[in-house]
């Protein structure tokens, strides 16, 4: 199986993906793109915190150092 | 579609964009540069906190690190 | 014995481990891969807050510069 | 129009500037020199805090990784 | 004697050290790893805070951003 | 005048400098030596808090990470 | 006199200095070694917490990103 960690973030790729932020936000969306230093872009994103749906975004580019985990939904 | 995230941001090139800093505060404005280490620079940028207009600045330059997301309005 | 401390987790790899964060949470499963960074992947993992299970994920990626420690179970 | 964020800090050399910084705090001042590091140097540079005036400095160096926003008055 | 910080750490391995982290965590046990992150291994941990056991642990990595100090016991 | 930050803090050695750290503490004295970190020696050096003499030092290591603004007296 | 920050921190090569930590902890001893990250080893240390001995430790390794300042006492 994957060997090292960005494996696993391109074995996701296309599929849904919770990103967890040091914000305590979540955003839940499609993998479309990362690179090195874990910056993410999801696409058909929501916005969630403690759970609850706060936003709908069509695209968003999440800054690497801002991310906890990441995990398929 | 694109595989890396500047990519999303190229795309966004000259578009109206949402940008989240870790200080809750967000500017809205048309995004004309950045780097890979995700320096902006918007212009026609407006302040937002708490969804609020607060200020309106002609352009802007925001450094990357204080940066959470990225969103094209 | 191992000499470099990524030898210790080479050790660890398939078997469970605790991965201890910044924010108090703690994430147990099976090590699949790391990096330099210390940014590493679990399967069957789950999430525990102050020792108790919190959630069930299947895999999680977990950016380096989050955690603390990592233990084998 | 500008490509790269230095671009705009090119244009803005010589003019007026204001500086926000993680503390809160604000310098205005004459925008003298910068470095890709964002390390900016003002000169005739006051300081504000909530708008208000606090403090008359001649030049000041200001350390890049403070810094928020750097915006034309 | 030793003139580099690291000739210290080498001098002290496969001996008892006390490691204090920047969450007032405490681990003490046998220094078996070490790299120039101070990214550090060691063996028959104890984790103490304020002073008092509060879990044993085999072997533990421990990430060096996190680290004060480290000193022999 | 000066094109890059350092270029200030070049002429200002020898000169009697405030140097303002993230703790809000301020250190005042001659500017001995600088770095490309920012990390700065000061000779005949004071620590002020909120305006007042707290401490006199002879000569200050301060490291880079720490300083926010450098500004001569 | 010396040009280079690291140039004072080797003119205090064997004399004792005082170590201020981020955590507002000091720490003071002879200093026996220290490299470009500011990682710093002192032997025969105390630790002092608001000017009060709380601790004395043999040697001990300081990793350079939680100091402030260093100084000759």
């Amino acid at each position: 199986m994957e060997n090292r960690p960005l494996d696993m973030l391109n074995a996701a790729r296309d599929k849904r993906v919770v990103v967890e932020l040091k914000n305590n936000k979540q955003f839940v969306g499609k993998l479309k793109a990362f690179d090195i230093h874990i910056n993410v872009v999801l696409e058909e994103a929501e916005e969630r915190v403690n759970g609850e749906l706060t936003r709908k975004l069509g695209s968003v580019f999440i800054r690497g150092d801002t991310i906890i985990i990441i995990s398929p939904e």
